[in-house]
């Protein structure tokens, strides 16, 4: 519909997770009627973004400075290792503010039928980081998918050698959900894992 | 939960129609595990489209050239005007291959309340085309919402004079649509302008 530079605006919008040609085009316009000053910082701000940001050599996170903020705080116990998909599984863990170690970033998940094995999730560099900083406890907080199942066992098999604790992340009911809507498989694994209200109080 | 560069790109990317939070998160994060250079292509191309592309000096149209591609087509009928609430709207008729005359963009609809008057829709500029080109037809292309409604009753009268003919979209059912599910103000309408099938064929 739309022609030169306006098409090539909508074309690369496209490629956005979630637009799809009606919102490119919506927001291809709404770019070009909005205040020039504002479309040129959110175009300067994707370039100064992705020109300044570089995986942690350490940890594989997307980070403004090398090593990250997280890697370079002497305060974070590396000792711990935590496990996580991406960058912003790492954002997502820190807003709990319950968590003072260090992170690895594997950016994909196994899939041998996608291509992606250990090489592509970075294996190599965690173990490398495991025996380095003698670490105590790996906690492997992906997904409970079956490309995260997959990683984990993975990582469980392979790392049991290198270190003493592997754990990941609790399964069961989510709060705030409702046992009606929740799958059976998450139900079962909830009636294995239950716990002793007692105990642990 | 962004810093620095990362919490800029997702400021500016919430500005987006249609973006929220989570989005602009989702968004960013996308833009930074892009490649590269698609990235840099997207803000590149924000850049040129909004410096290249400016009003119409003469229907307001948005465009890359000045005078537009509609208003400098000798093969266009400039005797009939087709106004227009927005740049897409052209668009959207051209793509229907239905019309061959010229353009009027208002970029607004009249809205006393929201202190959008006869100046902000840039009716005199409309005047002034009328006259100039000894226009035939104006067609009041707008949406029948309350602002539609008022700024077509508002032309239609302050134009009466200087053109013989003025004329409005049809309104009616939507192809394709309900009756069970039309508004009864649409259903009033389209009884109150029902055709005789014979005659329209």
């Amino acid at each position: 519909m739309f022609q030169g530079l306006l098409a090539e605006l909508e074309k690369n919008l496209k490629r956005l997770p979630g637009i799809g040609s009606k919102s490119a085009q919506r927001l291809a316009m709404f770019i070009l009627n909005d205040d020039k000053a504002s479309a040129l910082k959110l175009a300067n701000s994707i370039k100064e973004a992705v020109e300044t940001y570089t995986h942690c050599s350490v940890c594989n996170m997307l980070s403004e400075t090398d090593p990250c903020e997280f890697c370079s705080d002497d305060n974070r116990d590396n000792q711990i290792i935590c496990v996580v998909e991406n960058t912003q599984d790492i954002y997502l863990i820190e807003n709990t503010h319950a968590y003072n170690g260090t992170y690895y970033v594997l950016n994909d998940l196994l899939s041998p039928l996608d291509g992606i094995g250990p090489e592509q999730i970075n294996f190599a560099g965690l173990q490398q980081l495991i025996s380095k900083n003698k670490v105590s406890e790996v906690i492997l907080a992906l997904s409970p998918s079956t490309e995260g199942e997959t990683t984990m066992n993975f990582l469980a098999e392979e790392l049991a050698s290198q270190t003493d604790k592997i754990t990941r992340l609790s399964t069961g009911l989510p709060f705030g959900g409702d046992i009606e809507y929740t799958s059976s498989l998450t139900l079962i694994n909830a009636f294995k894992r239950r716990y002793n209200v007692k105990e642990n109080g």
